[in-house]
């Protein structure tokens, strides 16, 4: 029934199956609020996480009538990634719904890519006069200097089918490759190490074959259109990877789905599980305003806070609280659509002392009319592991809105 | 990558093909003390458990800086041995990487095992004059009749391979067989009832016909030399096994591993998964004393307490309080060494009222300046399960131990 991942020997799409095969229709609405790198840490400094420091009078109140826990996303110790963080929260498992690092990298500049294309994540990096690699990152260029050397890739001609170059930042940048009979599953050019050439990639599976001869001959001409071009006078392919083709939420749920997200990166992800991304602005303001607006028209919202993850990032603990404050204030105006089910939770946690992701549970709470209610009252890291949801894996998240929402039968008579 | 291990159709190492994927080096230390056995019961006649009762200032004081949790070690309701009890603890699901009876009976007397050794577990019986078993553990003999009639099986003398016989306890004693070409992998001669012979082993697969033969040819000559014995005069062979291959440690987490542990069976079980097993003396005092002096040479300290368990099996609860302040003790001493993370747990509970070892889950406690702080303030049964670890499997505890020492990377972008 759904596509079998690439380059995968076993996979077993029970759960997802399951899921299917219990799934009825009805008129429930749910909302997924993920607070990006919600989860925090007390340390010395601050004995109070951002989250128990912040006023959160209206996410405080949720948990009285709501079920309350704390999730993982990959496995315990494991620090998620943006991409493996919400697959979790949409209902799979990272470890067999992987999305690749070509594919994430072009979503996150949010070019628009079509289910075939092929992508990969490029990285300037230094040659001496042997073509031996000196220094992996080009001396970590400007996104300026960066911006002249991909105006020169862009005139690279692939014969039959198109080769787009964007960049990121930095040093990195996008190749996208369009055309017929491209596939996945090629190694990588980067050796991972200086003093020897960047690689041929090889193909993994016969069907690849094109594709890696393709990538070489594009890496030829790059190499000499970069010539001279020091720092970054070469380059390497990594993460080569298409669309993976995971089973799409709407057809798994029956229902119809939308994201609310102002980054290109969670639109791109939303967009790869199958929902609408929805036009929206900038603020939180602007996410509230298109709920509402959109409310008749969907089943699902998954609505998505890029700025507490960014404060975790630069190590800001007022920025981290102001935002979470700014969440909390909205969350009146959310419940005022009512809908069925609301979940609030984040995709990972993002330590303000650590500035990084980090692989600490992120708290939940579930409300809704059908929620066993526990004892917490405060959202909070602190509180809500003691909910009555207790430790449990994000894409457990999804089964329980399904069933908080009357929308799966009984499994078995 | 990895070796397969035999008699078993499918093994998917995908857990710890993961965790060797996302390893990175650092200086971090750490320290996995096990204190065997340390879970236990209350009871109308001691209604607080030894750990309850017991004075563990350093220890309390441990969990509020801490995170805490409590584990189970194959699955709920599955009382562990030692060995899965450990490989647990060492980041193996148990149910995957099985060790022989034969391995762990040879591991248990400190018996110099090596890779390709075949060992098994012997156990005397009696025959009548028929050669069927009336009694398969032969009246439970004395170990000092054990050994004479192990010292005749000493004699026994195979074409072209060693075979080695040792006295284990009572009734029971170890053969190993070494050799070019032994393979595991064939049937046990113990027919489980009497009134029946010994039986002939049978190769599960064609590799292991050489070592079947030869066992066959052995249990042949050791009923000719246990003739007129009695109640000894037979025996069985059981848990025929070798060496499990498994990953070793050092190749998974890149990380330079040592054993402190004053019994054979767990400096045997360190030794399969690859750590570097220290001599020390038989006294806390002396394991101690080795963490010190071996400090700079290691990454990874594992640190085993046996009494724990031997007082529980015995049914003696002061003698159980006594060794756990003796470790209270001496946690300044261990912290002193600056370690980055330090957990506290145990092997399995071993529960005085019961005499044996249990299912029940162990408390643990992970402490390090990047752990998640919770509420408990005890290191106990009755607190730690309420800590924000929740209730986990032990196999997770490596992964965390990792992520708090920064050793690994973000999985996915």
């Amino acid at each position: 029934m759904f596509f079998l991942a690439k380059n995968k020997t076993t996979k077993i799409f029970m759960d997802i199956d399951l899921i299917s095969k219990l799934t009825e229709k009805n008129d429930s609405k749910m909302i997924l609020l993920v607070i990006d790198g919600i989860g925090d840490l007390s340390t010395k400094e601050n004995p109070l996480t951002p989250l128990e420091y912040a006023k959160t009078p209206n996410l405080d109140k949720l948990t009285e009538d709501a079920s309350c826990g704390q999730i993982y996303h990959v496995g315990h110790g494991i620090t998620p990634g943006s991409g493996p963080g919400h697959t979790a929260l949409f209902g799979y498992d990272p470890l067999k719904y992987e999305i690749g690092r070509g594919v994430l990298e072009a979503l996150g500049i949010g070019f628009n890519l079509l289910p075939n294309d092929v992508a990969a994540r490029g990285n300037f990096c230094t040659l001496d006069e042997n073509g031996n690699i000196t220094d992996r990152r080009a001396g970590r260029i400007s996104t300026e200097e960066n911006e002249k050397r991909v105006k020169v890739l862009k005139e690279i001609k692939l014969p039959s089918i198109e080769a787009f170059v964007e960049t990121v930042k930095d040093y990195r940048f996008v190749l996208v490759l369009r055309g017929e009979g491209l596939e996945d599953g090629v190694t990588e050019t980067d050796p991972q190490k200086t003093g020897v050439p960047p690689m041929e990639v090889r193909p993994l599976n016969p069907n690849a074959k094109k594709t890696a001869d393709l990538i070489n001959l594009w890496m030829k001409e790059a190499k000499n259109a970069l010539k001279g071009m020091e720092p970054a006078n070469g380059c390497n392919l990594r993460g080569i990877s298409k669309d993976p083709k995971i089973p799409k939420m709407p057809e798994i749920y029956k229902m119809r789905f939308a994201a609310i997200a102002t980054y290109p990166m969670y639109r791109g992800i939303a967009k790869l599980v199958g929902m609408d991304v929805l036009e929206t602005g900038s603020t939180l303001e602007d996410e509230i305003k298109t709920l509402k607006e959109n409310w008749e028209n969907y089943d699902f919202f998954f609505i998505h806070v890029k700025k507490t993850d960014s404060y975790g990032e630069d190590g800001n603990f007022e920025g981290k609280v102001s935002v979470i404050e700014e969440v909390d204030r909205y969350i009146p105006e959310i419940l005022s659509t009512k809908p069925d089910c609301l979940v609030v939770t984040g995709d990972h946690s993002t330590p303000v002392s650590m500035k990084s992701h980090s692989w600490h549970p992120v708290p939940l709470v579930l409300w809704s009319k059908n929620a066993r209610k526990d004892d917490v009252k405060e959202f909070s890291e602190k509180s809500c592991y003691k909910g009555c949801l207790g430790t449990f894996h994000a894409k457990e998240i999804m089964p329980l809105m399904m069933a908080h929402c009357m929308r799966f039968t009984k499994f078995g008579a």
